[in-house]
């Protein structure tokens, strides 16, 4: 109904721009005592369109008392709205009232708990990353998606929808590997060890990395300890051109949009269904011409993924999109029972993956291992490489120094940091207070403790795991270190700990969970 | 996770207006080069708090780039977030990033399909009340309520939690009277005349009414044909409190303030389900203060509720939580096979309201008995009055003069308009190509005619109904008269006709649709 007065000719208003920046979200600005405005019937918030030389946007209005901000018979728009018209500031502009979405009576079939068919996703996703969705919009299409659940028909379409609106590379390579873990277990920064490898072995692996939203630490923010990530996506090619790889933050290309949209909903509600996990996951990589794909789905008691059962449906439905929609998929379920490595944070995190790229004797055997098995997986793509025998080249590349060399290059070619920042200097040790075996490590807490002591953003701050699972402790030795760079963050840390607990738990040996997994 | 950030000590700013009208929702600018928002790491949209001398507000975050707006070390709030902080400009504030709602766990649950406890409606409640709720989580929570559904005493606990997040008035009489009807039937305007038959009783009845939002009249649109209808609350106390009766617009309460909230969220989604209904009814009455309530529950192919069954279960849901929040609730199931009266729109409805009242012999005869109907219903809630009374009590109050000697009094307490509007002067009729008996009418369709026709922000835009259902129709005979004020709004509306047909079926005699229902 209310598209009526979408077909009315509409008024015309002089062009200006707000100096205000308004993010994801177009703004519209009017005069209350502007003409059209009153003669329009608008209100507040309410969507209009905005039209010139046949460029259309979306805006949300707010109404302006003071002339000298906007005055009546102009329309002023936020900076990202001005930048989208493409106009200089004086031109005439006509606004009408916004037309609902187009696939408006798809999203209303979904919210009623009803199957979608291929158009109605790609009509959906269409909406979506034409900016016509509202964050109602949105995230009731999430809710419904979620609660009414989509079968693995719509999880396919949904993939190829999100793909299909947005740009896909192409290589012009016939193999262009990518891996890509599902989350939730701290310190996990393999892609810093299977990178430098798989690219030191010749394979294309143009992996690009995403900044922490709710975890200490994301691949680009510890690569910022080493190199900058922030790169354009002219470099960004340049440098895996030349490099066959490279660990830039992925946040500058405009792959899988909708995704973007999405996930900017999806975090505030927590919402993680399986179905919305495969489909933005695989959106991405067939958007960044990946041919060859190696999932990794952990699996433990404070893992995303708690059962084996869970991750073998998961990894099933990864496969038949995958399948369907042309992308050599594997997936692998390993370990999540504790955190990767030592450190959590970007400085700690960035140390281990030095020590094993220098084979460190002390680095961290449970990454070193992690990362050589993936990297031997990837390898196997690698039609000249026997069934088996990836992960010996992957230890040979790392034991020869080549991986070294190989992550030097991609760093000097990202541009190295001239101070790498060192671990927060305001530490405290957490003891334990009895004897015995480390039988549990919470990810969720330990991912918790290193975010309030600053982790992502102070880059030092975050906690260096001193035990792991199987461990003999003594009484009264430490269980690990957290550093922060700030006092407030300290004591916030501190506190945390009094009040919820280490997150370990110790035992005997024999109450130590076995992990029922391929590594 | 996120919720770290809060602990720490914020900077402090200088509190300026911004004179940005944002409606509903908080909008905070901070200039760019602002120490405090490098420091922060505040983004563009998100959510932060504002605090001073105890009075915190929350806000959503727009970056400046124009010192002439705000500049560095200042914070602008736009016009409502300014006037909720209550303090001059000029005045020192302290920002920090807002802690995620304390009902978020809550809604996390019910996101999951859980059923949810009495404290956690409460806390969601208090919540949106607050405006701690981003567009985005009311999204989600409606979906979330609407897909898992609420059982009857989860809809019990939300009607309780919406009623005591808000002002409650109290009467101080036994017996405050009230009607509803659940809506969806065009025309249906018998609020009009039930007010001044019931106060003309002597019966407090203090309605307050809304305008549409999808249909093409409200009451309170209807009404304002013919007198003021955006009273202050002061002014709507003191006439009700002389006439014993009201037809105020009643958005100036503020009455079960997240039924508002809410609202603004489904009408978008047309997310219409039982439990939202009965909640968003009842605490919008008992808010109000009404000690007895009759419901209307229109039954037909193209109304709100399709069938008996569901008219049935409704009207269970809406006596259960009546009784159990101490509210004397009465239901009746009505026909709504076809629109009520003749006019649908503004003027076209004020006119047939005033031939009922005027015992006009051309009055719509419909109309006329659903209001007495419901009137003696409602006059039944006097202990003193017989049962089956009621209706007889009412229309000598309509024959005798004395509910249109109230409806004048009302009119003249509230203001009447010096120049009442008349029907839209582009008009057109659609007449039949064949001849027969009228069997259906739908509701919809007329409904959506006239608001393309330009009701009800054109008041004198509309459809007039010429026939009705059962009346014989010869080929060639007018069904109804479409009113226009605007030449662009009278082609659209013709193209609707052209296009979509007429909303009217014809037949034989026999293949009328019987109603079964009370009245």
């Amino acid at each position: 109904m209310p598209k009526k007065k979408c077909a009315k000719t509409s008024g015309q208003l002089t062009l200006r721009q707000v100096a205000i920046d308004t993010y994801r979200e177009n703004v519209a600005y009017m005069h209350r005592e502007c003409g059209i405005y009153r003669a329009e019937g608008f209100q507040a918030l309410s969507k209009i369109e905005v039209s010139a030389n046949g460029n259309t946007i979306l805006a949300m209005l707010n109404v302006v008392d003071d002339d000298s901000l906007v005055a009546p018979g102009e329309l002023g728009l936020s900076e990202q709205a001005f930048e989208q018209m493409k106009l200089e500031a004086g031109a005439p502009v006509s606004v009408a009232h916004a037309e609902p979405p187009a696939s408006m009576e798809a999203l209303r079939k979904k919210i009623a708990g009803k199957r979608l068919e291929a158009k109605e996703f790609l009509a959906i996703a269409r909406d979506i990353a034409a900016h016509r969705y509202s964050k109602v919009e949105l995230a009731a299409f999430l809710v419904a998606a979620d609660q009414a659940g989509l079968d693995r028909d719509e999880v396919l379409y949904l993939t190829q929808a999100m793909t299909d609106t947005g740009t896909r590379l192409n290589w012009h390579e016939p193999l262009v590997a990518d891996k890509h873990c599902i989350g939730g277990i701290p310190g996990n920064r393999t892609s810093m060890l299977v990178v430098p490898i798989v690219a030191a072995h010749g394979m294309l692996i143009p992996k690009t990395s995403s900044r922490a939203i709710t975890s200490p630490s994301g691949t680009a923010d510890t690569m910022e300890v080493l190199a900058e990530v922030e790169l354009s996506p002219d470099k960004l090619h340049h440098i895996i051109r030349h490099q066959r790889g490279c660990i830039g933050w992925g946040g500058t290309a405009n792959l899988a949009p909708v995704d973007d949209v999405l996930i900017s909903v999806e975090r505030p509600l927590s919402i993680d269904s399986p179905g919305q996990m495969v489909a933005s996951i695989l959106s991405k990589k067939l958007s960044a011409g990946s041919t060859h794909l190696l999932i990794d789905i952990p699996v433990g008691p404070s893992a995303k993924v708690r059962h084996m059962h869970q991750a073998l449906a998961l990894r099933k439905l990864f496969e038949f999109v995958g399948d369907r929609l042309g992308i050599h998929l594997e997936v692998v379920i390993t370990d999540g029972r504790q955190p990767i490595g030592r450190g959590i944070g970007p400085v700690l995190e960035a140390r281990d993956v030095m020590q094993v790229l220098n084979n460190d004797p002390d680095a961290p055997d449970d990454l070193r291992q992690k990362a050589l098995r993936l990297a031997g997986r990837v390898l196997e793509f690698d039609p000249d490489v026997r069934g088996g025998q990836g992960y010996a080249i992957a230890r040979d590349i790392l034991e020869s120094g080549r991986a070294l060399a190989k992550m030097n290059d991609i760093i000097e070619s990202q541009g190295r940091r001239a101070q790498p920042p060192t671990p927060g200097e305001l530490s405290f040790e957490i003891r334990t207070q009895t004897a015995g075996t480390v039988i549990e490590i919470d990810n969720y807490h330990m991912a918790r403790l290193a975010r309030f002591a600053g982790a992502p953003m102070d880059k030092g701050a975050g906690v260096d795991l001193l035990k792991k699972l199987g461990d003999t402790v003594r009484k009264g030795e430490p269980l690990y270190r957290i550093h922060a760079e700030f006092k407030s963050d300290y004591d916030f840390a501190l506190r945390m700990t009094e009040q919820h607990g280490s997150g370990y738990r110790l035992g005997s040996a024999e109450q130590l969970p076995k992990a029922y997994v391929e590594f």
